[in-house]
């Protein structure tokens, strides 16, 4: 059975929502888990719920990382910091992958410093899943936009590898066999997007092994039309942060709504089925965490609010992931004569 | 009085809902209108509406360049094109400005060919509208997004004259006296987003008679934290079609739903007046057509699904631009030793 490392500390509800998560996986499944953080903390959540304590251990640890604080002055200062040490406990085999809520930036560069990289890659990227409309029975409501941050402007080679990883990462977590892979751009003719969207779109069309479905524009990020989008970070930072502030206000309206009229707030109640699906938008419980692709280890990142049930999801697609040999998986994709 | 010149064939609805559009405008205002077109297909619907004659004349051409068209073969071969005759129309003066709601990268290349460059610019942005929610009542609630996709990418001195010619426009047009500029970045400080956006980043923080306030971040497109964003050409078009992408799955959505089941049309009629705002993120009838900037001349183009309402707006708009001289406020900022 896989271990997987939870920073106990990250998130806006940890360690409450944290130790929730870790605490029902406990109880529905067989994966064991290693909480890093405030061991009095931990325990005064854990007393409160039920869970399996055959499958829970505390790692106790002083420091935490909050969201707003500077990745890089906390990475290098802050060596007790739960999500480092979770971060090392992997790198040192003590656990099979971590999941952390907390900072994304300090992710990235923890998993930079304590990780190995995988054999070509100079850069790793940060996956977001994006929900989206299926276009037929059987798809995965998720795609995998990458890189959402961790770079800011790429070259080819990198867009490249990155189509790759994400690829391998999407064939085996959402077992979509031949998962089709599109370049995020500003229109659909191979010719668009200035050289290096060129030069991409030219090798990746060129790719054994790759479904490349060619160029995708913005709105066809909400249709099904591919499983993985690559672009630069600075691109993919500010899409998924588009959508997210899309889908806030449209929360926000609709509550605002809600409150304001007794007709209005009936009126949503009987659209509530109608609106699943956009709800859904919104629901980062169901989304189960976001890889950094680009190392021999494993981390996945959670959305900041994520509460119990979104942790608990990320948890489990990290133990299906270490059991599935993602990245080995990923590493043969990169190795495998593609360039 | 000006006369706006209106690419009668342009657009998803034309010549019906292009010349339904110059046909209200003659009865609301007093603007003169050009609608250049196909002179018995326009003919044939002003017979079935109200209009008053004295304010309408026609220009009959033959050719017509579709929304699908390659925009560089087109513009360089359909010399009679209705959008390129309005534009000639404008740079010899016989009219004052033009609306199209047909092709936009044929828009921008026909205004490149024919329209006098500002002093100081190379290159034209595409502005676009996005809603937003207001901040504080009497905000506008549209705000202007540039580049669009005229350009791909940018350097420093490109995004700064954007952001002079955007800030100078939303002054004249949407009646903000000093309009917010931001720049769109992947995070607040003024470090993220490279080289070129940190160096812009700089210069607009030091540019007298601009209110920088900063990046702003995808999420923040939704919020009225600015008046006009800056961007390059590729992040900007991207971001447009994520957010018509996202706008057009909600009203599909909604669509489904209230045609599946009674109850939930009956919540949707309920829920209407709650989700005004909502449905106005997809109301295009609203926003009054988008301005390509960096010509003497104004050309409005407007989204190709517009209806009469959108293509009336959007010739109000550019009269009130030419009456209120925006080309020559736009061609004072830039000169204003702004740089």
């Amino acid at each position: 059975m896989p271990t997987i490392a939870v920073d106990a500390m990250g998130g806006d509800q940890a360690p409450e929502e944290t130790v929730r998560g870790v605490a029902d996986v406990s109880l529905q499944t067989d994966i064991d888990c290693l909480l890093v953080g405030d061991e009095d903390r931990i325990q005064a959540v854990l007393e409160r719920v039920a869970y399996n304590p055959e499958q829970i251990a505390i790692r106790h640890c002083t420091e935490t990382i909050a969201s707003g604080d500077d990745p890089r002055e906390s990475v290098r200062t802050r060596r007790d910091a739960s999500l480092l040490v979770a971060i090392r406990a992997v790198a040192e085999e003590r656990a099979d992958a971590v999941v952390s809520a907390g900072n994304t930036g300090a992710c990235i560069l923890g998993a930079a410093r304590h990780f190995r990289p995988l054999a070509g890659v100079r850069r790793a990227a940060l996956a977001a899943v994006l929900p989206r409309r299926a276009q037929h029975p059987g798809q995965d409501p998720l795609a995998l936009l990458l890189d959402a941050g961790a770079t800011v402007h790429c070259d080819a080679d990198e867009l490249v590898r990155f189509a790759v990883m994400g690829s391998a990462y999407a064939r085996r977590v959402s077992k979509v066999p031949a998962p089709r892979v599109g370049l995020l751009n500003m229109g659909g003719e191979p010719s668009k997007g200035g050289e290096v969207l060129v030069e991409t779109h030219r090798r990746l069309a060129a790719l054994p092994g790759l479904d490349f479905v060619g160029n995708v524009e913005g709105h066809e990020l909400v249709t099904g039309r591919a499983d993985v989008i690559v672009c630069e970070g600075l691109l993919g930072n500010v899409a998924l942060k588009l959508f997210e502030g899309i889908s806030e206000a449209l929360v926000d309206l609709a509550r605002a709504a809600a409150e304001r009229k007794l007709v209005w707030r009936m009126g949503l109640r009987l659209l509530a089925q109608g609106v699943d699906s956009l709800q859904a938008l919104t629901d980062y419980r169901r989304y189960g965490g976001a890889p950094i692709l680009g190392f021999e280890q494993l981390l996945l990142t959670c959305h900041g609010r994520s509460d119990a049930r979104a942790i608990a999801n990320a948890v489990k697609v990290a133990a299906k992931a270490v059991r599935d040999r993602v990245p080995a998986e990923i590493a043969g994709a990169l190795g495998g004569g593609w360039r």
